[in-house]
């Protein structure tokens, strides 16, 4: 059975939300979790494995620390990776720290310079993966390179054989954006040509327009979170709304309850529940900072997904491959 | 009466849309338009004045191009505006000629280093300034100096006095971003002190957590158009969830309508009908490149309310007021 790794003392919610979203995920009896954290923390669950640590990363940590403290709970979640006691590791803690963890301890994937976080976020279509995420503020347009291969990679994991790629930028035209888009943006044409279908922009994101949208943590950082503002803001005024509104809208709200309930649970964040830090030598899942036990209960779903496709390998596999045949530096 | 410029030769829906949204607006009687296009994309409207040019900017132009074409629609708008024969001009061609052109030939407000673009998007309380919103790619932090001082003049000419300001940023803490986020961090808590509620994310900006949040524009024109995409998909897939339901679900659907219709108009981005560019002398309206009839009556209304708040003036003397009291570099 599989054997996954959960940072109890990440995220905003932990130790009591996490420690719940483990217990649920427990229930189903998919694979053998992996509990760190401080004794304190783990006191009120039983009949799990569990690994006890004295220290752990505040929310707000410069990440570099986690290379110092290495009796935190999410380094010896990234230690225990290594040493292949677990088959994946999740954590909902600070994400900075998790990537410079991730990279330290486990290593890069040979060809790759630099790992990114890869989130899939829900579009039209069905999904389209957002490539950085979040972990590199600022890159390289060879890195913004990398990113692509690793996203295309992933994409070819869930199933996508001939998945399209856009460059996120400020419009479509290839000469909109900054030095850094214009030269990745020849990069990608060069290197990714049969994939690579130009700019996007914002809107085609969740429009579906590819199947992976290549970009900086920062873009790709913001771009998720707005995601998130804007479905938020959709359901609070639609509820108002409904609230304010007559007798038989009421009614009619009621008798769509079950739509709507579908549409919200489709746009919620804790649906996808994490991404992978894709380049590193091992299955790390970042999950949402705000995850609640629903939350982390499907990171785990995602973790133990990511553990039955052999993501880490296929990529590396698919990594090698591309490079050999001459894309890439 | 007003004056108002329009631009019929800019937006990917130009000259026909354009037109019709000009016919739309006359119909009010609010304000004189003045039609800006060649001879063939005015000879379906009367009544109105018009000023024949022989030359067009495409969508696609590379922003300094307008510097060139001074016989472009957009050129002699600007022109007319610069003259004052015309109180403010509207264009929904390329942002970054639109922005170009307006700097070059209106010039800067006194103290403003960089003019930006400035669009109230839909939040939870009412609205949020997003600026810049995508003139200027990529900035240095005392820009983003800049942008919150107009941002903040904008907002008090809109009503808010004490309007709180957030930067754009990966996460809440202090130690996030990039090298010119932190840097831009510390001038706002130091020149801004009242007005500075710190970083915010992607997705504090919907829930209007503050009243103006600063960004370059790059990260301001992805979070822009990712909410567009975003309510676009949540009222697309919640059309096909009823389309697909009951025969009760759909009843419930009409009995709601007019109340979905509501949120749609709110979500609507030709609701807001376009930003301002702040920081040029002179009143100019970006509207969306995708504008339609409605988007361009909508940007004409914006441009009017503008001319009566005398809002250039009303932010230059803010930006005097800020500067003068010793804020800013």
């Amino acid at each position: 059975m599989p054997r996954i790794g959960l940072d109890v003392m990440g995220g905003d919610k932990a130790p009591v939300e996490i420690v719940e979203g483990a217990r649920q995920f427990l229930a189903d009896g998919k694979a053998e979790l992996i509990l760190v954290g401080t004794k304190q923390a783990l006191k009120d669950i039983d009949n799990v494995e569990k690994v006890e640590v004295n220290d752990f990363l505040p929310m707000d940590v410069r990440p570099t620390e986690v290379l110092r403290r290495k009796n935190s709970s999410m380094y010896v979640g990234l230690q225990l990776l290594k040493e292949k006691k677990i088959d994946a590791f999740v954590s909902a803690g600070n994400t900075g720290a998790l990537f410079a963890g991730a990279t330290f301890v486990l290593g890069r994937i040979e060809h790759v310079d630099r790992p990114a976080l890869a989130v899939p976020v829900p579009s039209l279509k069905d999904f389209t993966i957002l490539i950085d995420a979040g972990a590199n503020v600022r890159v390289r347009a060879e890195h913004l390179l990398d990113f692509a291969v690793m996203g295309l990679a992933y994409a070819k994991v869930l199933g996508k054989d001939r998945a399209k790629l856009g460059l996120l930028n400020v419009g479509e035209e290839e000469n909109k954006g900054d030095e850094t888009t214009k030269e990745a943006y020849e990069l990608l044409r060069t290197h990714l040509a049969e994939n690579f279908a130009g700019n996007v922009e914002g809107h085609d994101i969740n429009a579906g327009k590819v199947d992976v949208v290549v970009c900086d943590g920062f873009s790709g950082n913001v771009a998720m979170k707005t995601m998130e503002g804007t479905a938020k803001m959709i359901v609070t005024i639609l509820k108002e709304q409904i609230k304010r509104s007559s007798f038989f809208a009421k009614l009619g709200a009621l008798m769509l309850s079950r739509t709507l309930r579908k549409m919200m649970e489709k746009l919620d964040p804790r649906t996808y529940g994490g991404g992978f830090i894709l380049g590193v030598n091992g299955l790390v899942i970042k999950a949402h900072g705000s995850s609640d036990r629903k939350a982390i209960k499907n990171a785990l779903e995602v973790a133990l997904k990511g553990v039955q496709m052999n993501l880490v390998e296929k990529i590396a596999g698919e990594i090698a491959r591309v490079r050999d045949s001459g894309a890439g530096r």
